[in-house]
């Protein structure tokens, strides 16, 4: 079946879903593709997503009845905490639920809220005490040694932590002073109006394509989809302005959004963790592939092209 | 309708879709976005790219029987033309026809071809007079001037041709000694097994995801979609190993693949010239973005963030 071997296909896609990877660990031979090192991992180098810092998004079932959920972990300090703390109030208050997927845009966006929004009469209203957020707060001190992934050719300013500082792994870039989270493919941040609004987190979006740079420190970043996001990024495109569904009918209906901890029977997951020896490793394979498919190293990767890897938790 | 427009879109979408962007020129107040420039363009800034550079891949209507094109842009000299010359000839002789969309697999890629090449019994032969080439053809000797894409930030090694000595203006990679394309969001290339195998051309997948440039260099690339690309970003992933479908009857029908001199009734495309002045402002613009929805320009951009805009002529 070689030929379906075509494209190996580890490290392209591992933030957007639980790690699966084909391949095992080979004992001679070529060296080890990103998904074989991922594979080979101790478990103490896999670190807990609590199920608190989750958000469990349920959409309406498939044309075919299959159930489409995603799973979002949010993000930890001390990056956008009070859109964070926004969202977490909106999903304790059930307010998701019942809203809709209104925008879908190739290569860009999938857009979630309030489809009427704009409209006085029709418009949900939004809970009490939802925080308004200063546009200070797109980029937080940098208060943590940096790590560079990866080899020569990668964007200096493209870092992971490597300190334990920041839970859970996130990518990050900085100009030194500060530091703020990167639009890689799979984030998800905070739709807003035109400056000085900052948005309130009832307007969500994901990234579907390619990472959209041009948003950093623009716009909030929340948090990332660790599993799920297929029933987002496969939707049918929407063929008004800027991907916006034409018709009410045309959106996909969110049955309800829920905080982890609120979730019966939601499996664990785990990230691996980037200061580990795995990660080094994962992240020089990923920047230099030298596994069999492969004839010439890249040299670098940017840092979107090294997501941190996520599992769910066998058993 | 503020709220609606929470992201803005030019920039990031172009490469996959004739360029339609909304806005308009300013006559004042903040500097013009991508897309305003675009649209801004003199005609004589734009080119055309000939029906016989083209490639029309119909897929078997959707669920509601609408139409699903494709259009491909084929590659010009000096790069892969072995390939391409491959792809010419399978297309010619309508080798494509009947075969199928196989594997989609999220955030990297949708490939098509023979569904049954593994089987010896029930492979699809390929016509006569098919090039076998070498792996040294995935780069090109640099032969002309190169011209970096934007402004500081951008990787020294991204630069558009701004010489007319690549026709098409594509996204291309140099170590200064040679050159080779990019594989962005919406390029084409070569499926292939391991090497030394480089592939005939019959087996292609097109980006859906973040740039996977790990495999510039180690596969071909041929083209790229300029219209249509949502038919294949939008299909449902495989559930497959690598996101290959695991039955047949999940397969995507190809009706029909043709040179674009072949299509009845094909709307004329062009490109914005790489060596315009426009495509200067466009790409400064896309660096650093000062439209009224930024507070902070990026101060770079990665060249798969300046795709070349392509666009159906009018009338």
């Amino acid at each position: 079946m070689m030929r379906k071997a075509i494209l190996t296909a580890a490290g392209a896609a591992a933030i957007a879903l639980a790690v699966a990877v084909p391949g095992s660990v080979r004992a001679d031979g070529p060296a080890r593709a990103p998904g074989e090192i991922i594979q080979a991992a101790p478990a103490a180098q896999w670190a807990a997503i609590p199920p608190e810092e989750l958000l469990v998004m349920d959409l309406a079932p498939g044309t075919t009845g299959q159930p489409r959920r995603v799973v979002i972990q949010l993000m930890p300090a001390p990056f956008s905490q009070g859109w964070v703390g926004n969202v977490r109030k909106l999903a304790a208050a059930h307010w998701w639920d019942g809203t809709s997927i209104n925008r879908v845009q190739d290569n860009y966006v999938v857009q979630w809220g309030d489809g009427d929004a704009e409209d006085a009469v029709k418009a949900k209203p939004l809970p009490a005490g939802l925080a308004k957020v200063s546009e200070a707060d797109y980029v937080a001190p940098l208060s943590w040694a940096v790590q560079p992934v990866g080899s020569p050719g990668n964007r200096r300013d493209e870092i992971y932590d490597g300190t334990g500082s920041l839970k859970g792994g996130w990518p990050i870039a900085s100009d030194g002073k500060t530091a703020w989270p990167v639009h890689c493919y799979g984030m998800v941040g905070v739709g807003r109006n035109m400056p000085p609004d900052t948005g309130s987190g009832a307007e969500l979006y994901v990234v579907i394509g390619h990472a959209p740079r041009q948003l950093d420190r623009n716009i909030a970043l929340i948090g990332r989809v660790i599993e799920g996001i297929e029933h987002l990024s496969s939707l049918p495109r929407g063929t008004g302005e800027m991907g916006f569904y034409q018709t009410a009918g045309e959106r996909v209906p969110i049955q309800s959004m829920r905080l982890g901890n609120e979730v019966a029977g939601l499996p664990r997951y785990e990230y691996l963790s980037t200061g580990s020896t795995s990660f080094a490793s994962y992240a020089d394979a990923c920047a230099n592939r030298r596994d069999a498919f492969f004839i010439r190293p890249a040299g670098g990767a940017d840092i979107c092209n090294v997501p941190v890897p996520v599992r769910r938790v066998k058993g």
